[in-house]
């Protein structure tokens, strides 16, 4: 797709097990605390940069109005390159947008690469993570599509884990309430449990990224839980409080717990949106096809 | 009702505004922290005890076995009256129980009531608060009509405010799925969050107590919400979770905050179920009768 004067970027969204909830800076997206995540690379956001007559943005052919953080991305590679040229920005997702797939991540993640790949800069991996972030808290961790760990400065790529199969379930479609940075915002100055979660984040990342490290899917598993439940915890704790997983989601949640009685065999983990992630590995992947044959799996990994 | 042989107490149940949940003594039932609650006066439980054959206990004419904890209480009473002859408990609540009436709490409240009446014992009001919590943590609360602080030794009576007026709407008549013992003792055991949460609340208690003092009912509102929501964060972060409120119940929290929107008019708080209570000053229920007009409002204390 790269012609002489055109830019590529093509990236995956991802799902977070260890989650980012809260900014420490809010201009920058300073994230409060360090994450982890796996690409679901089932799913692509591709963005081809083009010269044009003034600044435009088409999402999946759409005409749609550039935000103020896209801007400040583009402004920053703009400064960089010493060329302030309007261009056109065509970006496509292969999966629906604002349900909990964060196609933000993706998005902002594609278009940090086809800037950089547009102005020919050289910019590092990481310094392309930072910048990303700008866009999107999350964006960082679409830059490269492997398990990694982000901490808002450093991008830290995990040991590859193979045997994990990632799924989704589309409980929902509707566009979220409250979005994730009003809600961040909301929880960081009213949520009372908000610092004794976050007293415990580094521990928590450390202990995950042994977990994967070792595929210790016991381990792994039970924290990926865990750290969801906790997340959205800090939301009902936040002031109006805030509710992303609804009664059908909840039953997910049951139905792993029910699943994994004897033996654990599967996560979950729910993002600031209505939808399940379900995490195992292969060798359970027909067990789990049965046990949830109510619902449509889409598989995001695999 | 009271003969010669026989005893009696009349009891209503109590809904919290500062909740207690989690025990440091599983077994004395001694709550991990104070809690602040008022009396629904429109629900009564009403106890009789009389000399048996054997111990028998009827519950709204039904008989039931005498659970651990009911034979906990009788036991205390029987050893102080020196008087171990078996006896028939009949009660009788005005209210459905098992569904977040806080039967068990009047319940224990009665019986503790009627068992010294029975044996012509005069235990002081703060004894009967601490010997009706054997059988329910917030048994203590229902042992005087009053607007109360509990903190499991000694009972604190807050003055009387009569403007306020509460209401609850039941949204399911199902009973729990995990009671609240067991959960309590899930939630100790498992929650990150909980001692964050156990830190706070002394001061929370004071700060209520203040705002009924001095009856400034934004500041009780506020408070009383902040505290509900609290509880079912930690519940959230329990492993495996417990979620009491479903997806009506949260339409009714933002239906709250959408009323609350120009000056705070009411206050709504969960126990461990479904069902919301809301409170609000006389002067707004009719505007809280308009507002909620789709729902059933059942008055609890007018």
């Amino acid at each position: 797709m790269k012609d002489s004067s055109s830019g590529y970027g093509r990236t995956h969204p991802n799902i977070a097990v260890v989650k980012y909830w809260g900014k420490t800076d809010e201009t920058k997206n300073t994230p409060s605390n360090p994450s982890i995540s796996f690409p679901l690379i089932n799913f692509l956001t591709e963005t081809v940069i083009e010269y044009s007559m003034e600044d435009t943005f088409y999402l999946n052919n759409e005409m749609v109005t550039i935000g103020e953080r896209m801007n400040r991305v583009v402004e920053i590679f703009r400064d960089r390159a010493g060329d302030g040229r309007p261009i056109c920005i065509k970006s496509f997702n292969s999966f629906p947008h604002s349900c909990g797939l964060a196609s933000s991540a993706s998005g902002f993640a594609a278009l940090a690469l086809a800037l950089n790949d547009f102005y020919n800069l050289e910019t590092s991996e990481e310094e392309l993570c930072r910048i990303a972030r700008v866009g999107s808290g999350s964006a960082g961790r679409s830059i490269c599509p492997e398990i990694c760990l982000f901490n808002g400065i450093y991008i830290e790529k995990l040991p590859p884990w193979p045997e994990i199969r990632i799924l989704s379930i589309i409980l929902s479609g509707d566009c979220k309430k409250i979005g994730s940075t009003e809600g961040m915002i909301r929880t960081r100055y009213t949520s009372n449990l908000y610092q004794a979660r976050l007293s415990g984040m580094e521990e928590k990342v450390k202990a995950m990224a042994q977990y994967i490290t070792h595929k210790d899917f016991d381990g792994f598993a039970h924290l990926t839980m865990r750290e969801s439940n906790e997340l959205h915890s800090i939301l009902m704790d936040t002031y109006p409080p805030i509710r992303y997983i609804r009664d059908d989601g909840f039953n997910i949640i049951e139905m792993c717990h029910e699943f994994n009685r004897d033996r654990v065999k599967i996560a979950y983990t729910f993002d600031a949106g209505p939808n399940p992630f379900l995490i195992t590995l292969e060798r359970y992947l027909n067990e789990v096809e049965d046990f949830f044959k109510a619902y449509k799996l889409i598989p995001c990994n695999y």
